[in-house]
């Protein structure tokens, strides 16, 4: 992954003619940004770390697993949320990392986290680098130095369960490499969030990810059967059963903990056979609140639709669902949804059937398979697209929450008004990608133009909009995590005693507080 | 509810001429039990309170709502596990909460901890009473006394969101109390395990409890969306949203605490509208085998039934899920399952037949509706069997576990030999009820006769039935949660260092130690 914006280089997009004159005229965006550093010649803040540090990090990994090089630190430097990238464009010196080190087994990282609690060293799980939220921030948190621990060796199918459709994956394996693994035997893990073909299965489930097919297979955390976690007080082994009533369930404790209570390094997953069948089909709504309602049918019918998103009229008129199609004359009139149905064919026909019933009961126009296609194939571009932007001079970020569905529209309208009150005449869009039978998901996604201090302007615009979840009922992060970045709402999240809680077991898996400073708990 | 024995006393059942023949042949059980004191005879120790301590619990609740009476002691002396009733049954001293107190707002709850923290006074929050792990005793944890904190004015629907069928429910509403406030409005919470008509909100979140219909509506953790609980250290309002990322769920450490760290007040569940239509389809199987590789097929494909559930082949045998005719002339021939389906019509016919051509592929014999609705019939009646079946001379216990459905045959086997092996001469009859994509629990019966020293047979027997279950991957408890008797498992359950987060959390929300001593956490 490129260390100053999103993925393969090769992948890298231009922007279409479409889209520059949506961003000329809808923004007056005209002029490309000034060019950042390359990596050769970023500068970064000297390492930390003395010998003896390097030294005894490497007694516990081995020498060729530390590295305090430049070339290693500067990949690890943060993640890649758009203040991320605006900071990583500075050619003053950059903050990073003091070392990556690379454990190779469980007792590799207990000795990690051993020598690091001692010589006060932070520590922070790496994953796949994908964090928006200021995750993976190089925060030393009062100690003397903080390295970056990468888990990319615990790379192995470790068990495979037939019967019970479980399988156990190493932590360091990327979306890509755990689903090759299960598809060499016939299986699918079913999870792809935006940051697939980067982030991994320890990350996924330290930040309770939610991918694209979570209608069919559920969240990331819905999936974990087990979790294996290394902590500087000992290792944990969780989750004996499918379903338990010994107690509370510490698993969740560790789903969402972001690497600051432990070190996630297996996890056992529920997956499924690889489908037999894939159906899709595109509907278009009059409006969104008509679009929500049907959402909201399908999903409390359960008629089972392996992915149903809806997009906004803001969306669907730019076509930002088809990344290909963007800025181009509208394909779709209304608010576009896509549904698509994966497994045996009885099972498929049947569920696609009922869903249309609840669809077209409920106000929908089925558009056939085009545009659901469509949105499949871009469904992993848009990143690239928001770096070519920056350097085209538009700002463009996302945010999202979720809520009750009696809480969306306030809830949606709230942080409309938060993000254009904040960026006049910034472009905000909107779109539906998770449902529960109870509420679901929305995804912000703000195109506004550079303009001066980006920084602080998209820093008050997030401010609001986070205060205008919060007031009205939502999630700081239905997906995207805490982080540094919505630390500050987690009081007014879980309430005061809820923080005392977290910070009671991080006293006692953590007494030294290597464990990732800074970051979800205030 | 009886003191010493289940429910009703108007609902005792007498056993039938068929079930005593059974009893004679099977188990060699012929004369009566000796009968145990009635609630004129029976003698309590009497109250530790002082008067001093009992002005200041009316102090925080109002004087009419506190009371050392024996007559209010004796209802809230314990839960209604087999050893429980036998101790019933003892003429000596028994122990029973040195008072009764009876809260009507979260102010009042908060106030009766403070008094008894500041007077070393033991919390044991009642619910319904239908503990069988010991969920209830009256331990002191080696303080002055010991109060049952009953919630049963806790008693309201609160709100009732129908756009995102969402239901606040006061913890002290009984299963049919909030049934009945919800289907005033059209709704249901469809919450029905075997405790239904006694157990409460407040009850079924603190143990996790999951019932019959399990499979269509969730296990109850799976329906809590939201949770008011009252600690020594403040009150917790937990869970914003459907879904969130924003950190450790932590609504997940109270469901199952079992009044360990808090009083649960009010709990914001998943309902649904009342059902159109219900089908029953009954099924025979050859062995269990076959019929539990069939449940697994169902749920594995997400046919979608709300009820399903195997018995085993004594089970089937001696009719023991038709109530009415346990004991009977066997019914059905090799194994029984019963499906049920609920919801909107054509809902309902699709997800039937999907699950019929599961079933049938499986190897299933439809036999029509009749042995589903009898199941349905007697479906709360098996707790007054039992204390029948106790007066008779027949010890008549239960136990559950859950594991993965590949460990399911070796755990059945090694449960099902420890209680052979500790009680021989027993009957052990075993079914499924609680299906998952990756697992299903077990549910065992054993019957035997009282014999001599009936509490120290069963105390071996179910000894040796926990370490079977934990030493072949099972949990020690699917539904019937952890209380006093299952306490000496969760060390291998949740691991050192799991026990130890529990204490942490434990220490920083109830520092005194006043919260149902002796109960889950070893």
């Amino acid at each position: 992954m490129k260390w100053d914006a999103w993925g393969d280089p090769a992948l890298a997009k231009e922007l279409s003619a479409d889209i520059k004159g949506l961003l000329a005229a809808a923004l007056g965006v005209t002029g490309d940004a000034a060019p950042g550093p390359s990596a050769d010649e970023v500068v970064l803040h000297p390492s930390r770390l003395s010998a003896e540090d390097l030294d005894a990090l490497a007694g516990a990994v081995g020498k060729e697993h530390v590295s305090a090089a430049d070339a290693d630190r500067l990949p690890r430097a943060g993640g890649k949320s758009t203040p991320d990238l605006l900071r990583r464009r500075s050619r003053e010196a950059q903050d990073a990392p003091d070392a990556v080190v690379l454990p190779g087994s469980e007792q590799e990282v207990a000795a990690v986290l051993a020598v690091c609690a001692e010589r006060r060293i932070a520590v922070v799980p790496f994953g796949g680098g994908t964090s928006v939220v200021g995750g993976l921030d190089p925060e030393r948190g009062g100690l003397a130095a903080v390295v970056s621990l990468d888990l990319r060796r615990f790379d192995q199918l470790l068990d495979l369960d037939e019967t019970s459709g479980e399988a156990v994956l190493g932590a360091g394996l990327t979306g890509p490499a755990a689903e090759e693994l299960l598809a060499e035997r016939g299986w699918e893990l079913g999870h792809y969030p935006q940051s697939f073909r980067y982030a991994t299965i320890g990350g996924f489930a330290a930040t309770r990810s939610s991918g694209q097919d979570s209608a069919g297979y559920g969240r990331f955390d819905e999936m974990v059967r087990g979790l294996r976690v290394v902590t500087p007080a000992g290792v944990l082994d969780l989750g004996r059963a499918p379903a338990s009533a010994a107690g509370p369930d510490l698993r969740q404790l560790f789903l969402g903990s972001e690497g600051t209570l432990g070190v996630i390094t297996a996890v056992r997953l529920r997956v499924h056979p690889l489908p037999a069948v894939k159906a899709y089909e595109a509907w278009s709504f009059p409006d969104f609140a008509t679009g929500t309602a049907a959402l909201r049918a399908v999903e409390q019918q359960g008629t089972g639709p392996t992915v149903i998103r809806l997009s906004d009229e803001a969306e669907t008129m730019i076509n930002l669902a088809m990344t290909e199609q963007i800025g181009g004359a509208p394909a779709v009139s209304g608010c576009l949804a896509v549904t698509v149905f994966e497994g045996a064919a009885a099972q498929v026909a049947a569920r696609q059937q009922l869903t249309r019933d609840a669809l077209l009961a409920a106000g929908g126009t089925s558009l056939g398979e085009g545009p659901a296609r469509a949105w499949e194939h871009g469904r992993f571009s848009a990143p690239y697209l928001r770096d070519s932007l920056l350097a085209a001079g538009a700002l463009c970020e996302t945010l999202e929450t979720a809520a009750s569905w009696s809480r969306l529209p306030a809830l949606r309208a709230a942080v409309t008004e938060a993000l254009t009150g904040a960026l006049p005449g910034s472009l905000v869009l909107c779109h539906v990608s998770h449902v529960y039978p109870t509420g679901a998901s929305l995804y912000f996604t703000v195109v506004a133009a550079l303009g001066e201090d980006p920084l602080t302007r998209w820093g008050a615009a997030k401010r609001a909009a986070g205060d205008a979840i919060l007031r009205t009922g939502g999630t700081i992060s239905h997906h995207h995590a805490v982080g540094a970045d919505h630390r500050p709402w987690m009081t007014e999240e879980i309430g005061d005693l809820g923080v005392r809680i977290l910070r009671a077991v991080k006293a006692e898996l953590d007494p030294a507080g290597i464990l990732n400073p800074g970051k979800l708990i205030p």
